[in-house]
């Protein structure tokens, strides 16, 4: 963080607009919002504080339960492997004791052996492992909270199968449920599809995505991705069955990969957040409701303000047992207009106000955080109009991010357009060759000044890169007809791909 | 691990009876229940596969779930720490890209510094954060399963508080919470109280315990500790607050810390294993019960097997709508007899046997695995008596446990008895100066040959430790008057102590 950052990380409030300032205004928002603090000890590591653990969590239990569904079961290794087991060139090594080891960048070394020793009939598949853990990758380029850490949360998932029908099965059922994250509980839109050969994961056949969109910077970012491995981990292996049609000869296995990770939280805050700070979906908050009295003041009778706090109380507890996260915002010596402040800043979904003129007239003030929108609820129906309106917020953030990500995914059909299109924030669908090569030059060919990179360094000639290949194909590709975007390429494009200046 | 060991890992079954050779037993079990996998790469790390790991997070979400009612918050801070952190000489150190970092083996140095930022003013307390990860602490000690690993889960709770008073509370409700967790969910009992000076927490002001007792060698083990850190750590962090109470004045708050970690899986099979295997307290237990059909041959008709298979079927949904985790075993080519030592071995708490015969009566057969007890169900009264017969195998095995702990506990006013009590498989229970040095000398004065490790080597001359100070104190201390046990000893009893040998 450069020294300027630390400094406006000081004052109160966020100190730059989103969208001249994308980099400095995430940092301080992460920071003043309390979801994370800088690790000072070593760079690129981030404490995760209590409100970004509870989104963690909301996430955790409901991936979790939707893969215990499957059948898939919860295991635990270690976080070590041995320096034969990695490429030495890829990551850091390091000694303790006498064994060269290395904290795992992710587990496939690690658990593919056991893999192989324990399955050892196609009674033992599918095999289906999860485990949620963390794991260190000793980035070089610049970290960014939750975006890119050296150390981050994730689930990882590892499996095998008979076949490959019954693994690509998986492998698109997972991305759905990732797709209910990201959609459900972020209320971040999301295009599912297949990435290309340049950007699939390399050990695996083929890499499914989703990916989501940041209006502030029009740049596209990976949401999570579900890997088909086919048989490449199974061969270097060994992970074999016998066939169950053929006796005496051997299958490899087909294996899946899939991972989540606290990344997920960033691409919500990108997506969410306004120059007042967070902005967080009622379901992932860990506070959803603050109660805030006010118009209580110096001439206020002592026991009409005791008796006004108390009646705050009983709302705290309606509203608690109504399943609402509540909080009340008794801090003596702050105006109520610091609070309100405050809490928009940590993207807590509604404020309600309380006055003595409330209380007379039997209602509570409502103010969303994500449109501004106030209103009344009369005492009598909060423990269902809460609820109600939380419900609504939450909607309402998926619509509208829904409706902005839908109107800048610009479907093009002219070369001429594309780089413009980027400029203004877009990102494209264009007909695309799928080829490795080709996507190369396209990221040469759209590389433009004076972007910024996440931290709000310009960063020129960033060029577009493929996103993904969406499930869902427009109309208008004529096969053996429509030629690939790219002028100089002479190939017919096989889809319609997703590009875009990305994280 | 030796190599006669692997080999006896092989065979199918228990190959060593638990009362003669507990080390060796206890390794087998593990493995042979899945609940653990050696890692080959490094020496002293395990792969805990799902059984252990249903166990872990049976825990896991009680503890969270009393924790969340107390208020203590989530958080995750990063595995590394500086060298300059860490005491060089206790812990292995290595290098990561150009900085010197080591992989915690418990957080204060990680935490503490960031507790000085976030705490400024007596608002900011109580402070309550708790973070379940793993930490690495290179043992040159022989490494066991659970018991003692160089990588373990664990939850680390680590909070701050305006007065030692509150913070005394705490400790004590938490160590209530992790009783709970042995004796509700483990089935086993332990004793409550605060670990002498020589055996408490180097950093604590006082340390309270709960311990547990392997009837089959005679051993204490600790159960799980929470620690009062009084001012020790707020000193040397610098974590103050200004006095409330005196403007201008500052104090140092007081702290606690308590984890609990996988270490309670071992204790757990310690205490009920038998001769067969696992014993697996039903509420703990990743498969309640196991369904297996018996009485089927080559003679049966085909459409008699298959209908008998699928009234199996409807008796699983049965129970799982009851709420039972229920497994059928309809294995082929393995006979009834075959399939009940496997579940035996692996711990499943209850068998259900279902046979032509059976169906006939409209009965199930049951067979429970805590003390081989048969008896029979109507099929009509499944969903009612199976959770019910759960739950009295569940406070039989602790009642059992507790009942044999009360027995080897024995309080002793004689010397002489000591060392034969030991040798007899008991803990005993004295009175105690409490001193230090007397505590070391009574260690000494204890040794006798013949005792075994965990692992079944022998280990000469291991005397007793104190393993707490029982906070129900037995009658029969005279103020001023019982002497300390030891001969030895000049010094007064302070309190009868519980010693033993131990892990």
């Amino acid at each position: 963080m450069a020294d300027s950052k630390n400094k406006a990380a000081k004052l109160v409030g966020i100190t730059v607009p989103k969208e001249t300032n994308c980099g400095q205004w995430y940092v301080e928002v992460v920071q003043k919002a309390e979801l994370v603090e800088y690790y000072s000890e070593i760079s690129g590591f981030y404490i995760l504080r209590p409100p970004a653990m509870h989104i963690w969590n909301s996430l955790r239990k409901f991936f979790q339960s939707h893969i215990e569904g499957m059948g898939v079961q919860e295991a635990s290794f270690p976080m070590f492997l041995s320096a034969t087991s990695l490429a030495k060139e890829k990551y850091g090594l390091h000694n303790i004791s006498s064994v060269p080891v290395a904290v795992r960048p992710t587990s496939e070394a690690v658990m593919y052996p056991y893999y192989a020793k324990w399955i050892r009939s196609h009674r033992d598949l599918p095999l289906r492992l999860n485990q949620w853990n963390s794991v260190v990758r000793w980035e070089a380029k610049q970290t960014t909270p939750f975006l890119r850490a050296r150390e981050f949360l994730w689930q990882e998932g590892h499996t095998a199968h008979l076949t490959e029908e019954l693994a690509s099965k998986e492998v698109l059922e997972i991305l759905e449920v990732y797709a209910a994250i990201f959609e459900k509980l972020l209320a971040v839109p999301v295009v599912r599809g297949k990435k290309t050969e340049a950007e699939k994961f390399a050990g695996a056949s083929w890499t499914s995505t989703v990916e989501a969109f940041v209006p502030a910077n029009g740049r596209g970012i990976q949401g999570a991705t579900s890997h088909a491995l086919g048989q490449n981990f199974s061969k270097m292996f060994g992970i074999t069955v016998e066939d169950p049609d053929k006796k005496g000869s051997h299958i490899h296995v087909f294996q899946n990969s899939w991972g989540l990770s606290t990344r997920v939280i960033g691409v919500m805050i990108m997506v969410h957040g306004d120059d007042k700070g967070l902005v967080l979906p009622p379901r992932v908050a860990n506070i959803q409701a603050v109660i805030i009295p006010v118009g209580l003041n110096a001439k206020t009778k002592p026991e009409d303000k005791a008796k006004h706090m108390e009646q705050i109380q009983e709302l705290k507890t309606t509203l608690q047992t109504a399943g609402v996260r509540v909080q009340v915002d008794d801090r003596d010596g702050y105006t109520p207009g610091f609070k309100f402040s405050d809490w928009e800043m940590r993207g807590v979904p509604l404020r309600l106000e309380f006055g003595l003129r409330d209380a007379a007239a039997s209602v509570v003030v409502t103010s969303r955080r994500d449109n501004g929108e106030k209103g009344t609820i009369p005492l009598a129906e909060l423990a269902t109009q809460v609820p109600a309106l939380l419900e609504k917020i939450q909607e309402d953030m998926y619509t509208k991010a829904a409706a902005t990500f839908e109107s800048r995914r610009l479907k093009l059909t002219e070369w001429d357009r594309v780089v413009p299109a980027l400029d203004s924030r877009n990102v494209v669908i264009i007909p695309f060759c799928e080829e490795i090569k080709c996507e190369d030059r396209i990221k040469e060919l759209t590389r433009s000044e004076d972007q910024e990179d996440e931290n709000g360094r310009k960063m020129p000639g960033m060029g577009m890169k493929s996103l993904c290949i969406p499930f869902a194909q427009p109309d208008g590709l004529v096969a053996g007809e429509t030629k690939c975007l790219n002028p100089e390429c002479q190939g017919l494009a096989k889809s319609w791909t997703m590009f875009g200046r990305s994280y």
